[in-house]
């Protein structure tokens, strides 16, 4: 089946089935996918959160207006900004680039440079923003990967992210959640994904030049 | 193949094979896939420019530091967000909720006002920052999409969204450019695309809990 069959079938499923978890082999499959995901200039200023634990998502789902898809998913998946995008974190990115290439850092302080010019005419405000929306880049290779096994997922901002930070210590890792995804398997009872996909027509949603 | 194999192929191509153009029918079958992007609350808070106007191109080159993707590739995406999502925006919306799922209006009454309570309860900045938001989930859709096709894409930040504002017209239209894609096929000549791929580590981007 073609990825946009998969992307068909998709949709933002609300009523998980709880009996039905993802094999770590799936899991491991969908994470190589995320890390494979293209950001600005390559920083990947983010991390992601695997979340599994019954209890800590219980909080979750409190933090989530009460959603069901925070506990009765198999996981979830939390998006978290790095919030002090600085030299510190380009030098460690151009470190990685100079060893998994296998060529002298030297030759990289072009690029340095003009990563950091970018960072430093930026607020902190914009960095965050900036970081986040890379993390929604993220977040579509997510679904499509997720579709492309077969396995469902829920996009949502409908969550409380101050909260999200403190319940999973997030301020203390320089890092700020910005978009979430329960993944695992849609129940039979799930309504919404037995509908007709609503999407702007094309010729709307399009325009050619 | 499987799409993590196709997501390994991939890379920023910075030189495209300008003889190579996508047929329609590929064209089509991409926009096909990032028409079905998810988005929050499904809204679609933006249009997308598929430019292959030679002029216009090389102004929009001209705005993006002389780069040649933006001629050299077979054509340039555009997401642009839509810098008025109001209530007008919600109810067009909830019409073609209604519309395409064949149910009265008043049974979306409730879904419009917490649409709506969330719009409101924004500044005209962070409407377009969320926005801008969902057209990176786009993004990474038309990535994942292309790479499953064997279609090469250059994910840019790097151009001056002022003067491809300008250039297109979308003032007027009441959008504002957010991250471009030149789409087409990579020459022979990449450079970046034959070194290896660099992405943070596992087990420093993910958290598992």
């Amino acid at each position: 089946m073609a990825l946009i069959d998969k992307l068909q079938w998709r949709a933002a499923i609300k009523k998980f089935d709880h009996t039905k978890k993802l094999t770590t082999e799936q899991l491991n499959a969908l994470l190589d996918a995320v890390q494979l995901s293209p950001s600005g200039a390559g920083l990947q200023p983010y991390k992601i959160l695997v979340v599994e634990d019954a209890e800590i998502r219980e909080k979750l789902r409190e933090a989530a207006y009460g959603q069901a898809q925070l506990t009765q998913s198999s996981h979830v998946i939390i998006f978290a900004a790095e919030t002090h995008v600085n030299a510190d974190f380009v030098a460690k990115y151009i470190d990685l680039i100079a060893q998994t290439r296998n060529v002298g850092r030297e030759t990289l302080v072009g690029f340095e440079q003009s990563i950091l010019n970018n960072v430093n005419n930026q607020t902190e405000d914009q960095r965050v923003i900036s970081a986040a929306k890379q993390t929604y880049i993220a977040l579509g290779i997510l679904l499509a990967a997720a579709a492309d096994m077969g396995i469902d997922a829920c996009p949502m901002e409908g969550f409380q992210a101050g909260k999200f930070d403190e319940i999973l210590g997030l301020d203390k890792l320089g890092l700020t959640s910005t978009v979430i995804a329960p993944i695992g398997y849609r129940s039979d009872e799930d309504v919404y994904s037995k509908m007709a996909k609503v999407r702007r027509p094309k010729e709307e949603l399009f325009i050619h030049i």
